[in-house]
């Protein structure tokens, strides 16, 4: 059996290093996968589930032996770990990552890298808001898409295989530069993330004679805010990482806001009806 | 056997009215369930599912065989219906509906309304993205929440008779001020709604070289957005008619979201890191 990549290191064993790391198994896509976290809880729960090959707490020691070198840790996280264990990497060792930002990171991880050692950027769509490797599935890839961001240090052959990963996984490859990745994920990720956190805070804040107001909210608020229960450190690095991005799709936000908050102030009917017609029509155009 | 209700007249069958209907036939709490819409279709879909016993497209004729009578059009048909069908209706008859909206409505209807006819507002806090007597179902109710906010129309043992069928139907009723249900809702209903909408125009108008940022959505956005799926003329006539504390409710969520943006702004990686945790945690005491 041949295999695309011989051992594969995931620096950081989450959701998303940990879903990598089932589908290569489960898929025959790397002969062996070392599993790399900081909580030996992590590192057991993750050999348990078959999900990797070795485990360590040690990245240094990980990368000797990888081809490739993932880096799944949460985003704030990634550039000094690339600067620890770059040194102990051998030449030509592919660095790649899942990170959801990519313009501030790749600029800051290819400062840190030598010219020897090709990075592919790459952000998986797809995610949880469970987090953890215990939410990890080898299906999580399936039919989702796979944005890669190739930067001055991608080689052509380092960027090939880093497309075969991802399709072997079940994703489609699509290519973006680093900026339009970062504003287009700010609109369809974070500021989704930005407006469901604060939207709990709004309700949490309207007092009734009988509690906060949040108390009555039900199926359709459940769903709205579903996504405020994802995990803060990370939408904290998210957020510092992709910030002037996120401020855009805010104002991008605000005019549209302004355009129905106007047709109320106008009592212009049609103008309101429009608004929500068209709002669930371009929503059904790509979730039917 | 004997019927909470003798005659009940459901004026509008969409969701919440054929839900009614079809709770009320399955539990055995009206003895006669009178359907009126006006889509042929609508009535022979309710009658064929078992939710009325008898469908009518007037609700001039319904009223006056009803010792109960529930508006569940959308909002803003209500007091046009209610000034058709009072002097139709026999002395005593209870007047009730169910609009997402109260203190505007219950203005409106208390001009129409002779003083004869007892008028008990209510609204329970249940719903679908779908709308429609195919959507709705018997145990819609169960475990939800059912506002009552009595007006200067609403004789105590009115109040009774719709807080008696609402408990049977399986809810928790709980009473409001009108004014106040409606800053409720606006927070945790009618803003939800708001934002979903305008999330979907801004991620649409986002472009990429590939196309719309939307296109690119994934599971958080699905979430997120779901209820943007909603029906437009609902959602138009509630807008309208609880536009102020929608607005008050916008004002509560932009002064939230510059606490984020603020501490984005100032690299303050706690503030930005409680933001998020502080909304998991409140979303969690709700939706555990």
């Amino acid at each position: 059996m041949t295999f695309l990549i011989d051992t594969l290191a995931i620096l950081g064993f989450g959701l998303i290093g940990g879903s990598v790391a089932a589908a290569c198994k489960a898929r025959g896509v790397a002969r062996r996968v070392i599993a790399v976290a900081r909580s030996p809880q992590t590192l057991r729960s993750a050999y348990l589930r078959g999900f990797a090959d070795v485990t360590t707490t040690k990245p240094t020691e990980a990368v000797q032996e990888a081809d490739m070198v993932m880096l799944a840790t949460p985003i704030g996280a990634m550039v000094g770990l690339v600067e620890r264990v770059a040194p102990y990497a051998a030449r030509g060792t592919i660095f790649t990552d899942v990170g959801s930002v990519k313009a501030s990171l790749i600029e800051a991880v290819e400062e840190v890298l030598p010219g020897t050692l090709p990075f592919v950027g790459a952000h998986p769509l797809a995610g949880k808001e469970k987090s953890g490797v215990d939410a990890a599935s080898a299906d999580l890839f399936e039919g989702r898409k796979c944005i890669v961001t190739p930067g001055s240090l991608s080689t052509a052959s380092a960027v090939e295989r880093v497309v075969d990963l991802w399709e072997s996984l079940g994703a489609e490859v699509v290519f973006f530069s680093p900026a339009e990745h970062d504003r287009m994920v700010a609109a369809i990720s974070h500021l989704p993330q930005v407006l469901a956190s604060t939207l709990v805070h709004a309700a949490a804040s309207t007092r009734t004679s009988t509690g906060p107001a949040l108390a009555y909210a039900a199926s359709g608020f459940r769903d709205v805010s579903r996504i405020a229960a994802s995990d803060a450190e990370m939408w904290r690095d998210i957020c510092l990482a992709n910030r002037e991005a996120i401020k855009e799709a805010l104002a991008t936000f605000e005019t549209k806001l302004a355009e129905l908050t106007q047709a109320l102030d106008a009592d212009d009917e049609r103008g309101v009806t429009e608004f929500f017609r068209l709002a669930r029509e371009q929503r059904a155009l790509y979730f039917p």
